[in-house]
């Protein structure tokens, strides 16, 4: 690669945010698009249901955060809300609400040189904070997509993917 | 945001491509995963096969490329190769190789400015090059989660998510 092209910025932080919310905002819709009942229950092949892939985005996005920010990390999941079992669309979304509100407050909190350091999340995966950042949305992005299989299983249509 | 933080540069191009890269490598175990037959006609909830899927990434990836660099957007799908439709794993596998090469090479010509200049992407979709990158590998993982739960629902264990 040129050195021009190769070390030119093509993200700021700001626009790693917006398409983070974006994301979220598309997940959201997909969270809603199911039956209650389904959202707990319903799964192909041995897979989670979609409320514990959720719960999952929930216990990642804003620890994450947090962690890049401040070098602190909680233990996965442990320290982080939910602690008890999620058991109601109601209160996914209550705590997708919550998050988004949170993740806006505290992203802007990471001192810039936190996204190049290498650091080791959670005490387990060494990397980036910026490949960490981009591993919690590339991660609900790929979860979601098997959301919409569910949802296509159920005879529901799935919102679009390009309305974030 | 406090402007600090708001306008840090977390990827340069090169992370981007190494980053799509990354996730192309995991889309090709991906393919290569599914029994020849079941690449073709497996699906569920009335979705595409996952062949259908991974030839819509090999009409996006290299011409998104050419687009960002040149200005000139191919008829979206029709001027891309494949011109035909592909019939067998190994075609779908040996054009994945080629865009591979192809994407090395063509990416680093995109001059720098064009990330972030808004243009028509296939005379339809008006975005800044980065941003129609970006939807590339969005839209790679997403169908490539799908893939997963069509690789599950036949008992075969997907590729893990996070080696790239």
């Amino acid at each position: 690669m040129t050195t021009a092209t190769a070390t030119v910025s093509v993200l700021t932080a700001e626009d790693v945010l917006k398409n983070w919310q974006g994301h979220r905002g598309l997940t959201r819709r997909t969270i809603e698009a199911f039956p209650e009942d389904k959202l707990f229950s319903f799964s192909i092949g041995g897979m989670r249901p979609f409320s514990e892939m959720a719960t999952e985005f929930i216990r990642m996005t804003v620890p994450i955060v947090e962690g890049v920010a401040t070098g602190k990390w909680a233990e996965f999941g442990a320290g982080a809300s939910p602690a008890t079992k999620l058991t109601t669309k109601q209160e996914i979304l209550a705590l997708w609400d919550a998050q988004t509100a949170e993740l806006d407050a505290k992203f802007p909190t990471i001192p810039p040189h936190r996204f190049a350091e290498a650091d080791k999340a959670f005490g387990q995966w060494e990397m980036s904070g910026i490949a960490m950042i981009q591993y919690a949305i590339d991660n609900e992005i790929h979860h979601r997509g098997q959301a919409y299989v569910y949802l296509r299983a159920l005879g529901i249509e799935p919102p679009h993917f390009w309305e974030r």
